[in-house]
């Protein structure tokens, strides 16, 4: 047989596998954990997607035009690192690649290693666009990476692993009703049916033929194929595109070729080392019964890329003009003259005037366009904006991948509701994605329609994030707390130009604007509104304006004059706020329509490790709170009225005399 | 025509719609906010199950063998209301309890109101068993309580309803994959099919035929029916059982019976007072045309209720018995003589002996039993083990139903993947839930599998329900940091004990045992585990073991004596630590294996109120951690070895000099 024959028949990638079997088994043993088993359920598919059928460069990874692999069940993933090892991929950055040699793959999980337990672009694997891990996230990347695919009008195709275990996520059904929305004709599912989980055999619920009914149901088309059978395999990747995106559900075996591997307690172990040689032998007889055994190991057959495209530099300023023609173009002009608007509404206006002046904004929402003001935007760029409809899960990872594609997401529902993606949205930190979150409707304002619509330990979560470093020493994420329309317009048009993670919160309620439409906002700032001398108030959002009120009192009632900062933002420099109390009798007041977390904790632990003996007092959100028809009325339940607000200060000015 | 030919012909249950209905517009207007067109779509369906269908008795919301409403679009709330007002029904707590009359409905989201803007029962409104209104997680209740059920032996039938555009969120099709996998055939779904949502109509993939086509592909049995038709409704709702569940696609109309409130623009809107008349009219016009117009309002048919079943008290003690012979009973016997084991082993021997000791204790977990040490529970008490595979968010509302159904769930799965169901975790605080959570491989000791699979944030989360308390005020949740076996396992039985959401926190790595069995823990509570003077080092869980080799580099290299606290709670009662670091040269050095916002701040914030004028300082994971292959390597990574610790220590001993 000659070698042209050998390869016309998938001889050389029958060779190409039992070498990436082989070296998986052993990077999972060098590593002491890692699922072998999973990665060889996928030996097949890979080396067909990653030696033959993806348009791309494994020296490139950059390349904005070219196939992508989104592995969701992101523990399979020593098969992809065995085959871009051997590939020669490159890893590292754009101004600092590398390239991996295939003994590269034994450093699997190593501490200096970018080939991390579960992808994981965001510490130097390029061939990767999301983090993924935590589970059923993959098919929203990919969704993502398609919308910005279509924007982009490159012809690049998106295929997807997904597990059939995994597939029992809620998050999968979300995704794939986002393809069929959005005929996302671009992505290319292949669940792996391996009929195994970590625990059991998966439910019948995720049986090949069960999915393969509930996908038809889904709308899409299906071919279930043999998963190790290259005919089939490639046969179904390179399926002419119809009228309907296209699921691959793929009959496998866990372990395949290894016969340790493929018992069912075999999920997340490695071989022992006196095992290998076993596991050789096997793979050795697989290569015998393939006719394989003698055949060299062939260099990947030339992979067909595309012409190169570049994503935007992400340091390209964006601007979103002036506040009061933006106001304008959204028609919201009469707020000029009342100076009064909900910072949900600047919301909407920023993120529209923003859509005018980069074509790299682009928004989703989950139904609740008309309540956050994304409509505005939608209107207006329909082809960039992304109804994601009421599944918020799917609504985030999906920005994940259109961040991935060069894109600006920004991504709105109600600050509750976010909670709903905590999940994704960690994972969007991991991956250091650019990817942009608006909570509308946060703390107690919303009054009448109750804690399960209230955004209440969203600044707990979030300042995690904001107190914790990316690679690059960067927060992961940054928080933005305005108080009113003026600053609401300019951190959004911070948040686009920030690389990175950033969480903004709205309120419903309109409210003055307490700044002029030239004031300036950065990060880890604050504003120092009111000048007093008996006590510092420390608030954020729309407390301030409650605690506006209260200074009033306090004055009125007590004869105190208070100062008043707006704490706008977490990580928060909060030193020169402790100054600033230090002045104030040494006693600062933090007031919140939070639960604990928020920026009274940025201001304690700051104070706690400063020598100036600054006491702060915090007041917040202390209970679980209910419906009230006014705002004002929640406000008193919870006692954060401007008078709970007052007599407080007072009792705090008591302590420091 | 006669009364009784009227009821016959469903005339009386006309007549009582056109009165709800009316009622529904009066009070959402009276409240000044509400979903009235929502509630309009399900009058005919509400009223025929809670006059006519279900088994209850409404002056009895506590009976547990009574038939059950979720109701998971929790916006259409008014028409339960304006039902329940209407039959008498009986609010409050079962020691104070009152009953509620008609005009009680215009009380809807006042704030002395249990009549919340979404079923909210921890206020005092019994016929409901969860808070609803994050959209998405009322079958996920309905199969938890028909769980319940099974165990009890009772025939009670628990209907749920769901949005159409609620259908696209992915909880749903978890919640069908579970009532499948358990045959949970008491629970009767009605998908209310209005076709709009919020901002839009709904996706085509949330049609009637669109589900139909799903739920078929999903293993249901489907009636399609016209929701406002009684027949059809009556047909569906008492329906023989048969071996599939029965999901009901229910079409109807937004809106019914008023015009204006049937237009797109109508979610979520009360109609002005002015345009009261004119839907008065429009409902007159409607009785005219059901010939009901002079008919007199009828009382509801005599409810079938069946015997009565008290729920277990929540005060019973249950005792997991002795620390040695739990282990034993797990085969575990081996760690009474190495005194080495994890804290998730000890968990899972806790888990079997409480479940030996009480059979109102049940488990779940998310296809990871066998990592989390469930399995020891479900192997030996397979009937109280609900596997809910991977998909958390149904398995924490499971939870929910379960506790509402008189049980003691304990939920676990990885710390990362909680993240997955914050939501529904949230949710289930706002219900009071008495939900146990366990969360295992936190923190970073994980290692090799990196980011996506460690616990990190938790802490910050849950410490935002902590500090929150419930109506009764109780904290909303209790947070348990054991580390050691020992602590695992008294702190497993403690959640048992509590009233109340628990969330525990376990670790991978085997550990020495640090106490005794004999020691006993409290709420609120620490342990003063080393005696110093020149620093104190606060830990708790996986890093106290850490912290205890510190000390001893501490001793060794620089001469220190540091006290060691294991503040094993939170919320914590930090004040005594405070006096305790006062007396250590007023230092506290506070570390954590988790992001910030856990009880370094609980520690900080008591600091920065105290005028001891302690200092606090704060190690914490300040970094997004990556893969390496051991636990020690990853510490330090993120700067939290022995040595980084002790070397902190000292800069901190440094100075108080």
């Amino acid at each position: 047989m000659t070698l042209e024959k050998a390869m016309a028949d998938y001889k050389d990638l029958d060779r190409k596998v039992i070498k990436l079997s082989k070296q998986i088994v052993l990077m999972c043993t060098e590593a002491g954990s890692g699922h072998p088993s999973s990665a060889l359920a996928l030996v097949h598919i890979t080396t067909a997607l990653m030696y033959r059928v993806m348009k791309y460069d494994p020296r490139d990874p950059w390349n904005s035009a070219s196939d992508r692999l989104v592995l969701s069940e992101g523990h399979a993933v020593p098969v992809v690192y065995a085959a871009y090892c051997d590939l020669g991929g490159v890893v590292g950055t754009q101004t600092n690649p590398s390239l991996l040699r295939f003994e590269d793959a034994l450093t699997l999980r190593a501490a200096d290693s970018v080939l991390d337990g579960h992808p994981n672009p965001a510490i130097g694997f390029p061939f990767f666009d999301a983090a993924t891990g935590s589970l059923g996230q993959g098919i929203s990347v990919a969704a993502g990476l398609a919308c910005g695919a279509r924007l982009d009008e490159t012809a690049r195709t998106i295929y997807c692993i997904v597990g059939d275990g995994e597939s029992r996520e809620g998050q999968i059904w979300e995704a794939l009703d986002f393809i069929v929305d959005h005929k996302l004709l671009a992505v290319r599912t292949i669940f792996n049916c391996n009929h195994q989980a970590q625990s059991d055999y998966v439910s019948a619920q995720q049986s090949a033929e069960a999915l393969t009914g509930k996908l038809l149901a889904f709308g899409f088309e299906v071919k279930v194929i043999d998963g190790h059978n290259w005919d089939e395999v490639f046969a179904a990747l390179t399926a002419p595109v119809t009228d309907k995106p296209l699921a691959i559900v793929a009959r496998t075996i866990k372990g395949w070729g290894v016969k340790e591997l493929q018992d069912r307690t075999c999920h997340g172990k490695p071989l022992a080392e006196a095992n290998i040689p076993q596991a050789m032998a096997d793979l050795d007889a697989k290569a015998d019964e393939l006719g394989v055994a003698d055949m060299p190991d062939t260099p990947a057959v030339a992979l067909k890329v595309p012409a190169r495209l570049d994503k935007a530099p992400r340091n390209r300023v964006i601007s979103a003009g002036a506040f009061s023609e933006a106001l304008k173009a959204a028609g919201m002009e009469k707020a000029l003259e009342t100076r009064q608007l909900s910072t949900r509404k600047a919301y909407g206006a920023a993120l529209a005037s923003l859509g005018a002046a980069d074509d790299r904004i682009v928004a989703l929402d989950g139904d609740v366009k008309n309540s956050t003001f994304a409509d505005i935007f939608a209107k207006k760029y329909p082809n960039r904006y992304f109804e994601a409809r009421i599944a918020e899960q799917n609504m985030f990872s999906a920005g994940v991948g259109l961040a991935a594609a060069g894109k600006i997401p920004f991504a709105s529902t109600f600050a509750k509701f976010l909670v709903r993606g905590y999940d994704q949205i960690e994972m969007a930190a991991v991956s250091n994605a650019n990817l942009k979150l608006c909570g509308s409707h946060a703390g107690v304002s919303l009054a009448a329609d109750g804690p399960s619509q209230m955004g209440l330990p969203d600044l707990a979560f979030f300042r995690a994030f904001a107190r914790s470093k990316r690679v690059d020493g960067q927060p992961a994420c940054r928080v933005m707390l305005p108080c009113d329309a003026v600053s609401a317009f300019k951190m959004t048009e911070m948040m686009a130009n920030i690389d990175g993670l950033c969480y903004m919160r709205t309120h419903r309620p309109d409210v003055p604007m307490i700044y002029e439409e030239n004031e300036t906002f950065e990060t880890g700032g604050f504003k120092h509104l009111i000048d007093g001398e008996d006590l510092a108030i420390v608030s954020s959002g729309y407390m301030l304006h409650i605690c506006k009120k209260a200074v009033e009192i306090l004055e009125q009632k007590f004869g105190l004059s208070a100062t008043l900062i707006d704490a706008y933002c977490m990580p928060l420099e909060a030193d020169e706020i402790l100054q600033i109390g230090d002045d104030c009798r040494g006693q600062i007041l933090v007031v919140e329509d939070n639960y604990l977390g928020g920026i009274a904790d940025e201001i304690t632990a700051a104070a706690a490790r400063s020598d100036l003996g600054v006491m702060v007092t915090t007041m917040y959100v202390r209970s679980i709170p209910k419906s009230c028809r006014e705002p004002a009325e929640t406000l008193k339940l919870v006692g954060l009225s401007p008078e709970d607000i007052a007599n407080t200060a007072q009792s705090v000015f008591d302590k420091s005399e």
